[in-house]
């Protein structure tokens, strides 16, 4: 495998960055998750958005352009002979001396890819199993304190709510004040009453490119759809319900904190139209 | 220069992590910042302590123990002929195959240093001035999202807050509900009717190895103390202030939010005490 590493294709063992590079010291970069389907990128245009509003919220001055970025991806999934992969890009900014307080960026941007089987109506979903999920005491990081919106490498906040799991697949965290935030790595949707519910962006939540997808599935189904702000019991007393991310995509949720929940009929409406999306955008 | 990555001595420009690394993907690594006199580390215990305390709370299995650790901090100050030094010593949970969920832990042991001046009564303060800085929007990542007592590569708050200046040193956070927390990279003190005060580590405040031994001074001196949950506004009302870090020691805090406070006495007398011990202690 090669990845791409601040501008150059090298052997995936030997992809480093310095011990200088203020994306380790600090965890100073910027991230993206990609789905690679039949050569290209699930939503690029999204992810190059929130990727941009990320360099922003950070501060960066300067970072490549979306074309940039767009072409050591595909570079890297050309050098691997890649179509259907994961892919995960990171721009950090760059080694610098010891202060806390950054320079001018000298981005070091990074592309890492690994091979993932085809979703879409003739492919199969990545995950073995719909997914469990608990709802732990770790908080989410508020907006306040880190902007929501930014996927970053300070990813401390998730690795904790994941380490209170005792087997399950996915931590959903609350914000400071109990309200319903996200999973770990996935946004959450239930279903009630025929209508398809998420917490709101207005709350600590992460823009999810496949939660936009989902959400844009929905208004074309005429689903009624509700977002809001919501105490974490409604998803246990929901009549179904589902985590999304890139690599997931639509993964009914069964069990929340011990309470079952069907793989419902809207889950796999849903499932199958995200299919035919894929399907029909990239093969 | 040389840095001690992984277990062995390389040149500092070659010293690099897999990014693969958790430290680098996560910013999944604990760290300390030590400082160096005459050969030996100041408070060692105490950065030893607090160092397992935050790969305890990272949930790491395991971890190489404080004299290991020790031992590669004493190997990088020979090597590299150095007695007064600047010392940052990472453990990262090491390079794990893709997921959040961490496996079991084989830490990455980096140590990076530079020359830094003594100081003691006989050498010179390492800032050019006393300090201005100001309280930001940016809040202080709560300990109910990661421990606040945890010192991680995960800093993206302290340099948010720190984008929000306008040429001051130190940003000053509050937390969510607006008490005043700690600088980005600092713990504050100030004197009010001859009590000295800083915020309680009941708070969102990082023990601060000199913020203890400031305190462990002013108990020798015979200094009233008080601890407690501050508005930052009290910082303007103080008779004097200052900032301590391992790097700085204790220093004068003289304007903040552009209201000017002198080099107070007991600023002086901490001060002049904080040399002596440094220097009854290294030298």
């Amino acid at each position: 495998m090669q990845y791409h590493v601040d501008g150059a294709l090298v052997d995936a063992d030997a992809a480093s960055v310095s011990v200088a590079d203020r994306g380790f010291r600090y965890g100073d970069a910027a991230f993206e998750t990609l789905r690679a389907y039949g050569g290209t990128v699930f939503r690029w245009d999204d992810h190059a958005a929130r990727l941009r509003n990320t360099l922003d919220a950070l501060g960066f001055e300067r970072y490549p352009d979306a074309a940039d970025i767009r072409a050591r991806v595909r570079e890297t999934l050309a050098a691997n002979d890649l179509a259907d992969a994961y892919v995960r890009v990171s721009v950090t900014r760059g080694a610098q001396p010891g202060a806390l307080t950054p320079g001018p960026a000298d981005p070091t941007v990074i592309v890492v890819t690994k091979p993932l089987p085809r979703g879409g109506t003739a492919g199969d979903d990545v995950w073995d199993a719909p997914a469990s999920a608990r709802v732990v005491e770790t908080r989410r990081v508020p907006d306040a304190a880190v902007p929501a919106a930014a996927k970053t490498h300070n990813y401390l906040n998730g690795i904790l709510a994941r380490n209170e799991l005792d087997g399950e697949d996915e931590a959903l965290l609350c914000d400071v004040d109990g309200r319903l935030a996200e999973g770990a790595t996935s946004n959450a949707f239930w279903v009630r009453d025929d209508t398809l519910h998420t917490p709101t962006l207005d709350g600590d939540v992460l823009p999810g490119v496949t939660r936009r997808a989902v959400l844009d599935l929905a208004a074309r189904e005429g689903i009624d759809v509700e977002t809001g702000t919501y105490d974490p019991v409604a998803l246990r007393r929901a009549d179904e319900a589902f985590l999304t991310n890139t690599t997931w995509e639509i993964r009914p949720l069964v069990d929340v904190d011990g309470t079952a929940l069907p793989v419902g009929p809207l889950t796999e409406r849903l499932a199958a139209r995200f299919d035919a999306a894929v399907e029909a955008a990239h093969y």
